[in-house]
Order: C-alpha cells, then structure tokens, then sequence
C-alpha cells in the first residue's frame, strides 16, 4: 500500500460536476465485550484473530508502526478518523483503498467503502458484503427492538452513516448553503463542511449525511439522502448557470484570476489554494477552463499538510520555519500540477 | 496631434529602474496685467497674439473646443493641469508632446518640459530658450530683489519647480517613504505620490520636486534634487537588494501573482491594477521578469479612466454601468499588453 499517495479509486475517478464521492461507513460491537473505551486489550485478541483471518485480502495496518506523519496521511486520506490517529492500534485497508474497517475506534469494528463513480446502493452492497463475511464469524451486538447497539447511541439501529461529498461553490458564494442546510435538517440529514471549521468550508466541499440511524431501514435512508443530494446538485446547478448569465464577467474574473494565481504564486496557505481549486473546477465546469486544467479531487487531498510534508521530506530540503516551507512547497505542488497555458 | 495616444516622447522612452521621468516648471507672468483670476479677456488678447505668433512651430489647442474626455486625457498625459480642465483656455503643445504651455493657469505663463531620458539640465535647458523666446517679446513681471513675480508667493523667485518621477516599490513596500520624506522636508524638497490620495500613491509612484524658489539659483536647485534624486535611488536599490536577499519567496511570490492576476483577470480597478503593474516592473527590475514584459509608464497611463473611456467610446461597446465596463475594459487592455508566456 503506497502511503503518501492518492487513493487508487480517487486517481482514476472520472471528475464530474458537482458530485465527488460517496461513502458508507457501517458502526457494529462485539456482544458481551465492553465498548472500546473500556474494552482490555485482551478481552479483544479474539475477535482480532478473527478478523487477520477474515480479512486476508486486506492490507493489515498497524498503527503503533506508523509515524504520526503517516496516520495524517491517512486521515488526510479519509481512511482512518482524527480520532483513531490518537488511540486507534488497528486497521485493514483493501488494494484501491476503497473499503477499510478501524478496530476499535468508538465502535469495536467500523467498516467504510468509499468511490466516486459508485452510487451509495453500490457502496451499501460492499460495505454490507464484508459486514456479512464478518457477522458470520463473529457475534454482533445486535437487539431485536434497537438494531445494532453501538458505543454512542447517535449510531444504534443501522449503525449506517451514508454520506455524499459535494462541491457547491454556486451555493456557497450565493450564501445559500444555510438554507438548503436548514431544510435538510428537519427531515434528519446534515450539510456540513468536510475540511475546515470556518462559515465557509475549504474548497466550498461539503459533506450531506444522515444522521438518524433508528426506526429507518438502510434502504430508506440511502433513498431519502440519493432524493436530497438530487436536489441539492439541482439548486447547485441553477445558481452556476444564474451565475453565467447574469454576472458572466465576475464569474470569470474570479475563476482566471484563480487560475492565474495557483499557475504563478510561491507561497499559498491551505485555505486560499483550496479557495482558487475551487473556483477553476468551477471554471471547468461552466465550460471556461479545458477539462484536463486540474483534477480537483486529487488536488483537494495533495494540498494538505501532511501530503505536502512528506514531498518536503522526500526533496530532502532544508528550511528554517516548517510552516513557510509547507506553503511554498504547496505552491510548487500546485504551479506543476495546474495544466494548460490559457 | 494624437489626443488619445501616449505621448510620443513616452512611447519611445528607454524602461530603467527607478526613474520614470524628469519635469521642469516655469512660472511667468506678464507685468502690468492682473494676475490670471483677476484678468479680463481683452486685457490678455495682445499677450495671446504674441504667443500664437511666437508659438508657430506648436500645436494650438483651444480647450474651448475639447470635449471633457478630451481635457481629461490631457491631464493624464501630464500636459495640463486637473486645475486648467476647468478654467483653461489656451494651451501650446509641441510635436513629441514633451513640452507645453497653459495660458492663464496659476499665472499668465506656465511652461513645462518633460523627458525621459534627459536630465534635469536639459530639460531646462529646453524650457529656458522657449522662456528666452517669449521674453524677448513679452514683458515679464520681474522684480529686481525677488526675481519672477507670480500669483502664488510660493512660486516667486525663480518660478521654477524642477521634479523627478520615480517608481520606489521597495521603499514604499519597507514603509520607509516616511523617513526618507521627513529628511527631504528639511532641505526644501519634498516627496509625495503622483497619483491617488491614499497613503501608498498609485503604483508606488512619487514625485520629488522642491518647495522653495526664492533665494536659490535655478542651477543650486537642480543640483540638489540631482543629488537627492541620487540618494533616494540608492536606498530603493539597497532596499530592493534586501528584498532580493532576505525575501526572496515573498518578493517572488508577490511579483508573480501580480503577472498572473493581470495576465488573467477580467475586471479590475486603477488602483489595483497600477499596484501590480509596479510589481511586475520591480520583477523585471530584479531580473525576474523578462524585460519586455511590460512598459510601465506607458501602461499607468494608459490604465487611467480616460484612456480607457476612450477605448470603451471606440469600442462602440453598450454597457449599463460606465464604472463596470472601464473596469473591464481595462482588465481586456491589460490582458492584451502584459507580454511573454511565464
């Protein structure tokens, strides 16, 4: 598995508008061990013996092995969480890097599949596949009345977190997000930035999830977030083409100056060079920048710190402040990376 | 003459560091006349005659018959005053446009040269022998003990105002205009921008002139802007050499993100514009930048609104906001000039 580089099922991802990438993460526990934040290490060797002989297909990760340079990478990666880089020991990532489970992050065992030109059925059919291969050697926490029963109770019923991942910068620069994030709340789903803590998320990258887990079926619950995600990317659509025809020129001023930017600038904070990917996969979209220009996705997940530290590392170079040297390194990345000469 | 066209002697300037422009000033008046706010138009006509008889080798121009867009580009070429767009009437200008001479401005006579490549010396040289044509038909207002007399007591005495334009990036960017303008003060010079009110000039352009004309020679007052020219060109450079030394990723970064945002930008105001065009000249300066990237004087100029109304009227271009399509406009005109693929 080739730590510090994109994702196979990222790198060969068709880019499309809007739409990035889909995910299924299914939360199950082990009956009658403690959940994890209780659970002795060996109280838990049996059920890890079962999974290295369930999951030999499966890259094992250790965790302890790795340099915390390498667990941020695979953060930055969506493969593990933050929080499993602190107390996490155990992981299986598949050879796209598209399915991995992490032991005993909140749960005792969270399977997630991930893809960009799969739909969340298709991802709910992998995820539910490897669930099954594991629900046949172990013995899951499960009750008839509740479903799964998980350490959290946000997660007990399905255990099932879908989620889509979306570019919205039509909606977002149009102040818009909160709306759309308002109504979805009432019907049990959330809009939320995925990088980022500010008003206005990273690269105008937003994550649609569920957040209900009980008294709805899997099913229902992927159907109502594909009819959400439909009409989201609808009222997406309607603003960028509210945004071509009537304000074309402030349109096209913000994406070229982006493009002119990223293809020139020598220091770049994260922020800003996510801000201008943005606006030239935007520019790509509306038809004014050529497709090969950038590929976004994969440019969202290179600028990030630990991806551009370890191209730091690798040059081997010298630098006084780590800081300065990420986001000159970062404008380096992105002066090679943005294509064509417009 | 081509109103709406750079002045030849700028078009066919050399680019230098530093040192855009040289201009001397002299204020004349005509004795036994009242000064111009208090003079009536028969008392002037003999005063006119002689000037149009003497002046045969200039082009005459009435402001009576220019349209306001017309008197506007001449003051952005320098040629006359905001002042005499108002209340002027009369202007001579030669062939290259280097030198002019506004009838009735602040006084009777105001006679200026301008060059690029030729010292202060010369220039005054070239002022001096039309000031010598004049007199040896006009009877000048001068007074044995305070020399030429004028409207304004400021001017009295030599009714000489010699300047400098210079472009002072590294200065301005090191906030040390302020220093340097307070040492100025004490010898009589002073220092302050060209263009724009604000507390940084337009495009880090300042002029150096001197503040007294009375109980110095002209000869002692050009020597000394000479050598405080000399001075404050020594300190842009050493400051610039520290830029180049000790920020060299700033400075790179600061230049090349102006290349690119006027390379690609699609709408932009003066003052935005004139402060990357400052940049990109300071990278050409420092050998970033190949040197026919841009000509700087020539483009602060042509940057100015009316200039650019001027393209805009020629353009036939329908538009609904004046302000918005000379913002454009100028963005096109900027796209089209910065030159090279970078």
């Amino acid at each position: 598995m080739a730590m510090g580089k994109i994702s196979p099922w990222v790198s060969q991802a068709k880019e499309i508008p809007v739409e990035m990438s889909s995910r299924i993460r299914l939360a199950r526990n082990v009956r009658e061990l403690p959940f994890p934040h209780l659970v002795e290490d060996d109280e838990m060797s049996g059920v890890i013996e079962t999974l290295n002989d369930t999951l030999d297909d499966f890259n094992r990760i250790d965790l302890e092995e790795l340099k915390f340079e390498d667990k941020a990478l695979l953060v930055e990666k969506h493969l593990i969480s933050p929080l499993f880089t602190k107390r996490g020991r155990l992981s299986y990532i598949n050879g796209d890097e598209s399915v991995s489970i992490m032991v005993n992050e909140e749960d005792h065992i969270r399977i997630q599949a991930m893809g960009a030109e799969l739909s969340l059925d298709e991802l709910y059919e992998n995820a539910s596949s490897l669930d099954d291969r594991l629900e046949s050697r172990l013995d899951y926490a499960f009750d008839d009345k509740y479903g799964f029963l998980t350490a959290c109770p946000t997660n007990i019923g399905t255990g099932l977190r879908a989620s889509v991942m979306l570019h919205l910068p039509a909606l977002s620069l149009g102040n818009r997000i909160q709306r759309v994030s308002n109504n979805l709340n009432r019907f049990g789903f959330t809009l939320r930035g995925i990088y980022g803590e500010g008003s206005v998320p990273l690269g105008h990258i937003y994550q649609l999830s569920n957040q209900l887990t009980l008294g709805q079926s899997e099913e229902d619950i992927i159907k109502s977030l594909n009819e959400l995600k439909a009409r989201i990317i609808e009222e997406e659509i309607e603003m960028r083409s509210i945004m071509h025809n009537e304000h074309l020129i402030k349109a096209k001023d913000s994406i070229f100056r982006s493009y002119g930017i990223l293809k020139h600038a020598y220091t770049i904070s994260l922020k800003e060079a996510a801000n201008h990917l943005s606006n030239i996969k935007l520019g790509v979209d509306l038809g004014f920048l050529p497709e090969n220009t950038i590929r976004f996705q994969e440019l969202v997940q290179l600028i990030q710190p630990a991806f551009i530290k370890m191209r730091l590392n690798s040059l081997d170079k010298e630098y006084v402040s780590l800081e300065r040297a990420v986001a000159e390194e970062r404008a380096t990345l992105l002066r090679e990376h943005i294509g064509g000469t417009i």
